[in-house]
């Protein structure tokens, strides 16, 4: 019935329609060479671009020469990579050794169509996709096995876009205190700057901290404050419960993550040490803490000398004016206020008038009831160790 | 040279393969009838589920059974609705009249090859291929307009998943001032509660407002507060301006919002009445508002007496407590502190200890220099008069 002219036919379609939806998602974007500020349709650099006119961004064409690491492509790893994909970074490297599971839906970036497929695997695929103007470079490994770790380290000392240059910026995404020895052991011998992202176990808080070494306090130097949920899924799974997790949190978090890196890369804004998210209170508190002297990585110890050595006065002197020392200190800590006197005169007093009434409507959110974990800083009447042992329950 | 049989057999294994890229989409993920807490790595609520064995939320499962109605499906929209989606919710309905361009790439969610689909027949099919549990209902066209604006009232008023009930909750995640005072008007007549969301036109701040008829203010009772972006893209393009976006920004106004609406469906922790974001600061300014007396929206002044005859004490007292009133008052709005006296002087005096050092560390940030618009409420020695002018360029 069928003859050679009509099949003939039928494979000339069907291939046609298959190239169709094969290619579906790469015929929409093309790469450019130049990011334009052209306000057309077409254009999906123009909102970007606008950031000049609008005088928030000196040079915001500069984000096509930085490279950022993206370490665990998870809740929080694969959104900061599409954000930062979508604000057109020049170069992503993403580490990662997991694969996607359903399981994981409940957050955002993954679909389900790429349950079983590597993590990095998997998100390169989709943001080549979305942007054919960022180049990506994907290790489907886990960085603490030693072989791992001394690759890692060739690829944040080496692998920016100019050939041989180090990363510009490594942000941590990883879900447990393992990973984040590493990266904190690799970026303090590097004198490499990083940011640290973390979500708690019951999912309703986060925080995200900026790491300079030698200034700023290493992951080493005070280690509950960074673990936001020091807890292995793996283990947990087997004993049958497992942590909670929400895309909102998860996708405030990537959110202010990639606000404060561009603000770091392009020169804007201030960027923030510390910046916690209590989703229960909608509470944000912030904090700035100073390297540890007695710090047990001695690349940490090395970083601060030389620190010192290289900038005796600016920022250290800076710093030290307000600082704090709580008598019976362990680790040797020094939390520092972000606010001067002055700013704390503003906010006390008597209940002010309306301008006033607005300026300290800054919640200091009750203690959280029925909520175990993820209780943040807002404690007043404890020692720094029930502070630390509180924190390191986040 | 080419034989029927070989030419049938292309055919088939062409079919084959359209076929499969087709469903890829369609297979990994099938309705479920029941929310299972399991542990498994195929089950998509088992981190959702997560939330009751860690004492968040009582019943989880309950999100099943609302249907939240989201207008704009824009960068907040779009993200909005997508977490929504991955929560769990029993049935979405998404109003847009707008069509995906290039120049939303840079904002998450949509992606290349849908550019010149409309954004709600684009986003129903992403979500739809992430959670095939989530019942869509979408409508193309201007809310604005008197026979869409009927049809409208009609479907949030009988909308839901239990035929003939109203929307649980109407979200704003609109760009311009004329869809948010349709929102507004049909919501006071119906009592219908929802939440403003926006982002300024600069990128860098952004906000979410909770509004209860006839209890807080609604759009009308104080229009500049509310008004994040109240500006036409369509008149700046003909001008070749074009507002600012980043999705960062709006990742988080996005991931605020749908942590308040999970927090006001679910019953856990604060709903907070306005939460802003200042990116350049990472400052997150709250505050509360009650209606207006004097609101230009009858069904607000009505919503008022409604409110204040079913609830003669418990919640107006509440509010009326703390309440400031400003002396020269045009708009008749009353601001109200979310602290409490106790709570300020927790925060005064002199440069605490250490713990309290912790619990002071909320920035109150300076000035921003450099950047216009996007000011937000941090200000301290303005009259209301002064502010309102600056939250109208938000």
């Amino acid at each position: 019935m069928t003859s050679v002219e009509e099949l003939k036919l039928r494979v000339r379609e069907l291939e046609n329609e298959l190239i169709k939806c094969k290619q579906k998602r790469c015929t929409a974007m093309c790469a450019i060479d130049k990011m334009s500020a052209e306000v057309v349709d077409s254009n999906p650099y123009s909102r970007l671009m606008a950031l000049k006119r609008m005088g928030i961004v000196e040079d915001y064409e500069k984000i096509r020469t930085f490279t950022v690491a993206v370490v665990g492509v998870g809740g929080v790893g694969s959104v900061t990579a599409e954000m930062l994909t979508r604000c057109g970074i020049g170069k992503l490297i993403l580490f990662d050794y997991d694969k996607v599971e359903l399981a994981n839906m409940n957050r955002l970036f993954f679909q389900p169509h790429q349950a079983g497929l590597s993590k990095v695997e998997a998100a390169e695929h989709t943001l080549r996709n979305i942007n054919p103007d960022v180049q990506f470079e994907t290790h489907n490994y886990n960085i603490t096995t030693m072989e791992n770790f001394a690759h890692f380290m060739d690829r944040i000392s080496y692998g920016a876009l100019q050939e041989g240059k180090a990363v510009d910026l490594i942000l941590s995404c990883v879900d447990n205190f393992e990973a984040r020895m590493a990266i904190n052991a690799a970026c303090n011998e590097l004198g490499q700057i990083w940011m640290e992202s973390g979500v708690s176990e019951n999912a309703v808080s986060g925080h995200i901290q900026l790491i300079i070494p030698g200034e700023t306090a290493c992951f080493a130097c005070a280690p509950p404050l960074v673990v936001a949920a020091n807890i292995d899924e793996k283990t947990l799974k087997r004993e049958g419960v497992c942590a909670a997790s929400l895309p909102t949190t998860m996708g405030v978090v990537a959110g202010i993550l990639v606000q404060n890196v561009l603000k770091y890369l392009l020169k804007f804004g201030t960027v923030s040490h510390y910046l916690g998210y209590n989703a229960m209170q909608d509470f944000f508190p912030t904090m700035a803490m100073k390297a540890n002297p007695t710090c047990d990585d001695r690349h940490c110890r090395k970083q601060q000398d030389d620190f010192k050595a290289e900038r005796p006065k600016k920022v250290v002197e800076e710093v030290v004016e307000e600082e704090v020392v709580h008598e019976e200190n362990d680790w040797g800590i020094e939390l520092v206020s972000e606010q001067t006197e002055e700013e704390l005169h503003a906010a006390s007093g008597p209940v002010p008038d309306l301008p006033e009434g607005i300026t300290v409507a800054y919640t200091i959110p009750e203690k959280e009831t029925g909520a175990s974990g993820g209780e943040t800083v807002e404690e007043t009447e404890q020692s720094l160790e029930e502070l630390m042992a509180q924190m390191r329950k986040m």
